[in-house]
């Protein structure tokens, strides 16, 4: 037998193993029995707003070839673009030069890595994490820094712990950051991202900002790292906000210093982003009613998750404070959050994600609950997680 | 300023800059002026068949909500793709679990290089090759090792130039062949295929196949690596056969001991194919009539051009056995592949591509006629190269 490339080491998802379990549960249910409410997955069961479905129907009828475009997307997707962060974000100025579109947030995160960093170069990130961060950096052989964090910094990096990771090993190459957060749901301030911003500035440290969850806030809104630092990398997409998870389109915005790095790669690695996408993505942005429709019914999942499941076994919860999803300190339960996810499962019949996917470490200790799924569905879970007597 | 990452210095692919180039000089023309003929672009004029474009209508029209489909893509196309292969490859038989959807070629060069090589591994490939296998390697800190070829061997490697660098310099981990080649449009007869995947599995080398081009074929069909190694990677896409470019829908077989790793890989970095592409992709199997229509046409094209080519100036041009490319020796014109490109632009209003673009070393004596543009356009190209007086 061949080799295989290092890079064949790295983790799976383990979300993707209970999708499958519930999946396979799911179809050996009796007929009429009741179904398996899906609290695992990361996307909206919504699909693409209507006016973005719209738009790509009027490109296939009008039979434009839909050709690779230019590397970094269409022009007047990247002014759109453009033009949102002037909404978005109190009349931020980019310019279009500066945003490139990317095959979902997933090619902004490879293209971020490439073009900032080196093999060997040390990534500083907060656990718990978005899995492929880590593993996407693993298999490009760079190093990534977990930053063990608490419910007391709202499981964000603090520059204190930066200091301490600079102090005992030496400054990190790298930082990423991600408000709201996938798996915990919280935030940074927009005086602790300028901060970060600031330090990472000030430290020869590349800023990586996730803003995958930006508009998905309940508290208040983000703060984009563009407005604090023009050597920061956001990474942003069309997946959540506007539901279009399956389209693969997202955007990054670029340091002047990284433009001509990252076309190159794109222009290798991707040639473009899918076409048809990107002229869906364009139409997303007028559809701010069924949008809004969206974000109200997550909100009100939200609030009635973080009222109820304290009731019924899960009261250290995290503070929800954007995207779609709620990170359980189970520790009272033991911890094995794999059992317990599989138990969850078999008796409640409710698909959760285990914390060891984001967490190596400590993650044996909390769940995931996403609640972006089917209103009445969220509405039924506490009951069923009640019978677990948990 | 803050570092960049050494793949930062990969090269961009100059095709790119022609093309702007061109599209320059088509815009600065005069209203009713003869416009550019393009023969630099590596894409169909041509859309995705209607068959496919109806059924992602279809797909649009019905509300699916097309999120992510499983990393290695929807079932239903694995199994179309695998029962391609049954009727494209005299009956060959390959399971679907085999066969990994990714987002066009490149996606699957990605897939293929990081779950079959290590950082530092050697690569070997002919020159002249497809610039991107030269330039991810570099940005994955492998090292892509060149065969110079030339139109004896049909600008093919040949075990004997595998031998001598196996003696030279060790042998080399990895074994990229594509046939139909791109730029040369040459390709491998079945024999010798076999014999490379033969030499590659009795030396340990992972071979992977482009087989991008297959269908576009003028003088024999082309033969698959699937049927002769088990170990081998193949590389296919919907882009040029089924000219469906911008569409980013193409796939992979992988081996065995490879589907754990692309697939963890595919996770991480894609999550998935884009789902509307997928949808349209297997639809575009049913699509023979239109497909058949634009193999006649470039066949045309391309025996017009083998005959009056070298009536202005061409004479030795590669045998263009498949794909839509010629390659020129020019250097009965000088040494400068990149001016004299240029001067075919300005003086003729002809786009090609130099060769230097896919060969550092020699493609200065080499220019790139891609012929998958209108027919019309290419009846006329000759007559206009002939004003060169060249």
């Amino acid at each position: 037998m061949l080799k295989r490339g290092a890079a064949a080491a790295i983790a799976p998802f383990l979300v993707m193993d209970v999708i499958a379990r519930a999946n396979a549960r799911q179809a050996a249910l009796a007929p009429g029995a009741p179904g398996i409410i899906r609290m695992e997955v990361g996307q909206p069961g919504t699909g693409a707003p209507r006016g973005a479905v719209q738009a790509a129907s009027r490109a296939l009828l009008a039979g434009e070839p839909l050709g690779y475009t230019e590397a970094f997307g269409l022009r007047s997707l990247r002014e759109a673009i453009s033009r949102h962060y002037g909404r978005f974000y109190d009349g931020l100025a980019l310019a279009p030069d500066r945003i490139a579109v990317t095959t979902g947030a997933s090619g902004g995160f490879l293209l971020a890595f490439l073009s900032a960093f080196d093999i060997g170069d040390r990534i500083a990130m907060a656990a718990p994490y978005y899995p492929p961060y880590l593993n996407i950096l693993h298999a490009l052989g760079m190093v990534p820094v977990v930053l063990p964090t608490a419910a007391s910094t709202r499981f964000q990096p603090t520059i204190a712990m930066l200091e301490r990771l600079a102090a005992r090993e030496g400054l990190p190459d790298g930082l990423i950051v991600a408000s709201p957060c996938n798996p915990a749901g919280t935030m940074l301030q927009a005086v602790d991202l300028a901060a970060l911003a600031q330090w990472c500035d000030t430290h020869g440290v590349r800023l990586v900002s996730d803003e995958i969850y930006h508009g998905l806030t309940w508290d208040f809104p983000a703060a984009t790292a563009a407005s604090f630092s023009d050597s920061a990398i956001v990474i942003n997409s069309f997946s959540k906000y506007w539901s279009m998870t399956g389209w693969r389109v997202g955007w990054m915005v670029l340091p002047h210093d990284l433009l001509g790095a990252a076309e190159r790669l794109k222009q290798n690695m991707f040639i473009s982003a899918p076409h048809i996408s990107q002229v869906a993505a364009e139409a997303a942005f007028a559809c701010t009613d069924e949008i809004t429709a969206n974000l109200a019914r997550y909100r009100r999942s939200r609030d009635f998750l973080l009222h109820e499941l304290p009731q019924v076994g899960f009261p250290a919860l995290s503070p929800a404070q954007g995207a779609f999803y709620l990170y359980a300190d189970i520790s009272q339960h033991g911890s094995d959050s794999l059992s317990f996810a599989d138990r969850i499962l078999e008796t409640a019949g409710v698909a959760v994600t285990p914390g060891i996917d984001f967490d190596a470490e400590r993650g044996h200790e909390f769940l995931r609950f996403s609640y972006c799924g089917p209103e009445a569905d969220m509405r039924e879970a506490p009951s069923r997680l009640a019978l677990l007597g948990a």
